[in-house]
């Protein structure tokens, strides 16, 4: 694929035509948002999930697939700062996947959707001679705010991130939890701009600042580095670019991060990595005071070989 | 597989244990119903288009391809009798799929969103190193009727089709129409139940049975046999069984269906093949007045190979 799939997505949203009022929300975010003709709105967000990119049947289990093919959704409904309200999946089964397999993914699926007030409601199903691919689409309603997008950072805000990164792949991106709750009190604090880091915090740092229209600076030191990418020859290379992390990634005011941070009740912790400013680029202050080019290194769908 | 699709519907609607309260219709028709906490509601179908199953990447164009996935979750909102309000689609991308195709897909995707006033309003995609795989997820919501499910058909209804049947594999699969202006018109003339004929009448019969808990006996002269379907060896066989007409099978009472019949403004035709009964059996009155069963032989999505 020659085009990125930023660049395809940019394509997409501008050939929709979508009529703001009916959808607040429309192509490039974590969810789109539909009015309903008789009032009040739903999100609705979609993920594919597939054997040998996001998983691996031969090392996880069935539950475990299961798992993060819900968790990933529901980490969509965090960024947006959303309430998960159905689910619905489809998969595609490979011929010899089995009835007990099927059963077990399903069991993971359902758990999950127990766990976070987000029932399964329907799903479909088919059998093929390739590898296991499921989709999980997913509703989500407003909280006490409106729907946090990414397209609205303001100059001089604070850009902040919840737990640590990097290092997902050895084991967190089968566990890691979606940040609901922290997302709407992130949200109820007042958060001009979030995204959840499934593709990296250097793409995603992009995605928010391309679509604000707005640049960024983040200090090396301050990333919160997690154990695994500790271990790793490049810890910040890691932490920047590996994806997966399911954080929460997200700008407020000076003022509202004090705020936030006093009130901060959940186990992992907040951490100030920037400030959003006015100019296009996003840069990062490497040890030393080197300032580099902050580009967006993360997974890129249509690109990376995993 | 050694259980069919039906005995996992039915196993993972029991395992479910949705509230019918906040999901009127759950797992097992062809679309979901979640009820909104602040009044209303949406439905929600999803449906997974598998290169090689529904498709064939070396046949279909990109466009046509695109047309089916957005058509067959059209056909879902026709068969509950509700209004389309928007879709999602994610597609997992052989390597070598390319741009051109990709736009194309889209191009097809787009095209029947604005024919049918159903925007594409998000997505997903990913690459991998197998066949392409496209994923569906539509909202729609209730018209002026409350949405038709499959499992309401009473005793003395008539069964109906609309249009006709058999051998769609030949074209119309890529083509066909989504019957849902039909379907709100059949609703409010006082269908009991209804279903879109995916997997093949024999199949989507038995599911209306099924799940109303009643038996039927259609008359096998009074199919309508599709002209494709004539051309082949068992015309009668491929009407009852192929599959993916996506056309509308329906119960209502007889004086309802006298009403419909006169007031039919459509250009596919309308035609009674049967009656329910009381019985489970689901029966076929063959030529020569020989009842047989009438079993589903239609396509199972976990035991066919195509």
């Amino acid at each position: 694929m020659s085009a990125t799939e930023t660049e395809l997505v940019k394509y997409f949203a501008a050939k929709g035509g979508l009529s703001a009022a009916r959808f607040p929300i429309g192509i490039g975010d974590d969810m789109a948002q539909v009015k309903l003709p008789g009032g009040g709105s739903v999100l609705i967000t979609t993920d594919m999930l597939l054997d040998g990119t996001h998983f691996d049947t031969k090392k996880a289990s069935p539950e475990q697939i299961g798992y993060k093919a819900m968790a990933t959704s529901l980490s969509d409904c965090a960024a947006m700062a959303t309430i998960p309200l159905a689910a619905v999946v489809a998969v595609a089964l490979p011929r010899n996947f089995g009835e007990g397999k099927l059963k077990r993914l399903h069991k993971g699926i359902l758990k999950t959707a127990k766990k976070y007030n987000c029932p399964l409601i329907g799903g479909d199903m088919t059998s093929w001679s390739k590898s296991l691919a499921i989709n999980v689409a997913m509703l989500s309603i407003v909280g006490a705010t409106k729907p946090v997008k990414r397209s609205t950072a303001k100059v001089g805000d604070v850009i902040c991130v919840t737990g640590s990164l990097g290092g997902a792949i050895v084991k967190r991106h089968f566990e890691f939890i979606p940040r609901i709750k922290e997302s709407l009190v992130i949200a109820k604090a007042g958060a001009s701009a979030m995204i959840d880091i499934s593709d990296g915090l250097s793409t995603d740092l992009n995605h928010i600042c391309r679509l604000s229209k707005k640049g960024a600076i983040v200090e090396a030191a301050r990333i919160p580095v997690s154990r695994e990418a500790k271990k790793f020859a490049e810890p910040l290379k890691s932490a920047l670019n590996d994806g997966e992390d399911f954080e929460l990634l997200f700008t407020i005011s000076q003022k509202n991060f004090e705020y936030l941070k006093k009130h901060w009740r959940f186990n992992g912790k907040l951490t100030a990595i920037g400030k959003i400013t006015k100019s296009g680029a996003v840069k990062i202050k490497m040890p030393g005071n080197r300032i580099a080019d902050l580009l967006p290194c993360g997974f890129d769908h249509l690109r990376k070989t995993k």
